[in-house]
């Protein structure tokens, strides 16, 4: 993986299909690949151009024939996204130009680059840290205001500040541990034992708090999962749709930025809710004909908030049992319930009110009556929703949304509490160095001061070509 | 159409989901709408900052919080795409990124552009020819070399400079037409009568000779139609899927570039063959059940080239009868025919002479026997198609592929003639006049020195987004 360093690489950055298309060249050879294939108009070859600086001309081929007409984008070392001389050609989206001007940079010296080769290369040149690499991906797959908040976040140095602070403590304290390991039988001190108590509690005070941070910080990145049970012909595919509904049409009144395949989700002040397979309840309503069954059952253990959805048209005392029976035999601890008692329009209003007075006193179980079939009666129920979700403010908050991090923090923190367990039961010296050690090496990994190819591989394969 | 020029327009240019996503920003204003969401690292405000200049930066809402980090391209009028001042935004490709820079820029003044807005400006500004524009939706389109070569062409001028140019000369002739009109009963002539027939001829042969090359133009942009007949089991599908095999590879050794849905077509020589509604062959091998019925004959009548699948486990005779039977039934005039005598792995070797030899001489219809799971036989039927869809080469050939460029011509070609017999057999200068202004009329449509809103919105109402 190292040994490419030398090598200029490219890829297109769009699938063609679009107006424009951006290929990417970065590499020590990048700009004299693109001088061989360029020819600028009103200006001189770009070999003498400065950084930051765009260039208008044809893209043509050894025989002279234009490809296409093109900008050029031209960056010096190390004032690019890679930390290296980069080209960005931005030419016609067509699928047959973009392969052709990939041909011939290849023609020209350069190499098709891996998938997150260029973040690898920005991270290898120290232009951002293993952390700063991922919150790229994560930047890029964000969807709602709390997850690209968090991403931007951990784009911008993050938390990893603080771990590499902590880091460097670590290592000042492990190195007198070892020096004392040197002298052997002289049973020398030069750690202090209370700096290392006490940098110890730090680090795994602070890699708990990061650690716990995670659940809220996957709910923020992958969506709150939520799923909605009650029996057929409830109402379940016209609540979604009405969840779902006002979400399409904020997106919808911005030309040109309709996903092609919007999925079940939507957001409540910034955050994103997923609800689970809900395909086939918008398909059928019939997702449920046995409460507590099987698939249904499954759905509801993966959501961290459940809607029963019921009726206003059956009685008080029936909604009642429903509900009672639905949160003992369905609910499991850690889930938050919702009860949605539909179709109030077809109700009389004093059965409604009773309805109120009887499910309120209720286990503390939010219920909301409304009419799916109204618009205009979401408000309530997307306020509930949001406080059941239970998710804090992110305002000023270090979440960690990763489940790389995640884990290295729960091995910082396993060994931290055993440094501590060794000091106070006063373990040798030796033994406790191994669980520093171990924990140098984890937080390092988060930041990419220690990584391993498998590492790298694991975390640029999942980027998209040409980033 | 018109009163929208000193607005600033802007539309992200790809669709969310790449690396990067553009967002353009064309108008008077763009530079300082864009001033106001940005905050550049190292540098002034970009309303200082001169074309042709890229900055990094921040993008940021009212409130502060960043948005994303981007790199803005910076252009001054009239050296830009439009020919106004123009900002290209290069953000992260996430969808909420890119919807909340778009709406920060409505939110401080611009307006989302219509779909080719940025080209329809570049014409009004001068900056391209309504050819020209044509051109680049044609060039997102190109799929072929053939394709890309007439788009290019078009897009670096074309025929339409030689259009304009035998347009002024009509123009010149006809104000002296029209100045003999005025001076009514004094029978003179200003307009000279030869030097008329000589334009009018050289327009007519001209738009004659463009003309006649659509339906080459139409066949190079859109595809040679091909269809596959012949009986069930004969070996259909396994041909298609042999023809397009080699294409695809060709294709997948570049990564990043394959086509998410790969269409029935492939390329020889640089010319695009599409195969007509091959999906059922490919699914169930059943397509023609009974030859000459329906749908098979629809499609064989859209064809240009049909190939006659059979096999060579059938005698000669029969073989020969069934070219036959299937060459009077089938094919109309101007249609190509090319016979495949398949399976010749199966059948005797001087079965396959004897094939070879009675069919040689069946009305000059090219047989190509081989084997269509051999990978290696192709060569020869690729060859055969080349030569039979009979495209000339195209090197230095001006080509219309477009049908609104073909309907004017034919209408100046109509007008033309129209001039030349009026001429000849001394009809009145007034109905002559008519027909010289008509013409006049057809030739600035091409170029787009006459225009109407409803032409414009015609052209430009098919370009993506963001061009």
């Amino acid at each position: 993986m190292m040994l490419r360093d030398s090598t200029s690489i490219c890829a297109p950055v769009h699938q063609p299909g679009s107006a424009i298309t951006v290929i990417r060249v970065s590499g020590e050879q990048s700009i004299e690949i693109c001088d061989r294939i360029f020819i600028a108009r009103r200006r001189g070859r770009i070999v003498n151009e400065r950084g930051y600086t765009l260039v208008y001309g044809d893209i043509a081929n050894s025989e002279g024939d234009v490809i296409d007409e093109v900008m050029l984008s031209i960056f010096r070392a190390p004032q690019s996204y890679t930390g290296e001389d980069m080209v960005e050609i931005a030419c016609h989206g067509s699928f047959y130009i973009q392969n052709q001007i990939i041909r011939l940079l290849i023609e020209n010296g350069a190499s098709p680059a891996r998938a997150g080769e260029f973040t690898q290369r920005a991270f290898m040149n120290g232009k951002m840290d293993l952390s700063q690499a991922e919150a790229v991906a994560d930047l890029i797959a964000s969807e709602s205001e709390a997850a690209h908040r968090l991403a931007i976040g951990q784009l911008k140095g993050g938390f990893s500040k603080e771990i590499s602070s902590l880091r460097t403590e670590l290592l000042n304290l492990a190195s007198l541990l070892e020096l004392e390991l040197d002298f052997g039988e002289e049973d020398v001190e030069f750690a202090d034992r209370t700096k290392l108590h006490d940098i110890a509690t730090r680090v795994r005070d602070y890699s708990e708090k990061l650690s716990s941070s995670f659940s809220v910080g996957n709910a923020v990145k992958r969506g709150v999962p939520v799923a909605i049970a009650g029996r057929t012909n409830v109402g379940k595919s016209t609540l979604l749709n009405g969840l779902l509904k006002e979400e399409r049409a904020i997106v919808s009144d911005i030309p040109g930025t309709t996903r092609d395949a919007i999925e079940d989700t939507f957001t409540i002040d910034g955050v994103l809710y997923r609800f689970i397979d809900t395909a086939g309840i918008r398909e059928t309503d019939d997702m449920i004909e046995n409460l507590g069954i099987g698939k249904t059952m499954d759905k509801i253990m993966a959501a961290s908030v459940v809607i029963l959805v019921t009726e206003a048209t059956l009685s008080p005392e029936k909604i009642r049992a429903e509900i009672e029976s639905f949160r003992e035999n369905m609910i499991t601890g850690g889930k938050s319930l919702i009860v949605v008692v539909n179709k109030t329009d077809m109700a009389e209003a004093d059965a409604v009110v009773r309805i109120k007075e009887l499910t309120d006193e209720q286990d503390g179980i939010p219920v909301v009556c409304m009419s799916a079939l109204s618009d205009n009666e979401y408000d309530e129920l997307r306020t509930t929703l949001s406080s059941q979700a239970g998710l804090p403010k992110l305002d000023n908050m270090v979440v960690v949304a990763n489940a790389r991090h995640y884990e290295s923090l729960r091995n910082v923190e396993e060994a931290m509490k055993r440094v501590i367990t060794g000091l106070d039961e006063n373990v040798p010296t030796d033994l406790i160095a191994i669980d520093v050690r171990q924990a140098i090496h984890y937080l390092g990994e988060i930041t990419g001061e220690i990584s391993t190819d498998e590492i790298l591989g694991n975390i640029f394969r999942n980027f998209c070509i040409g980033k």
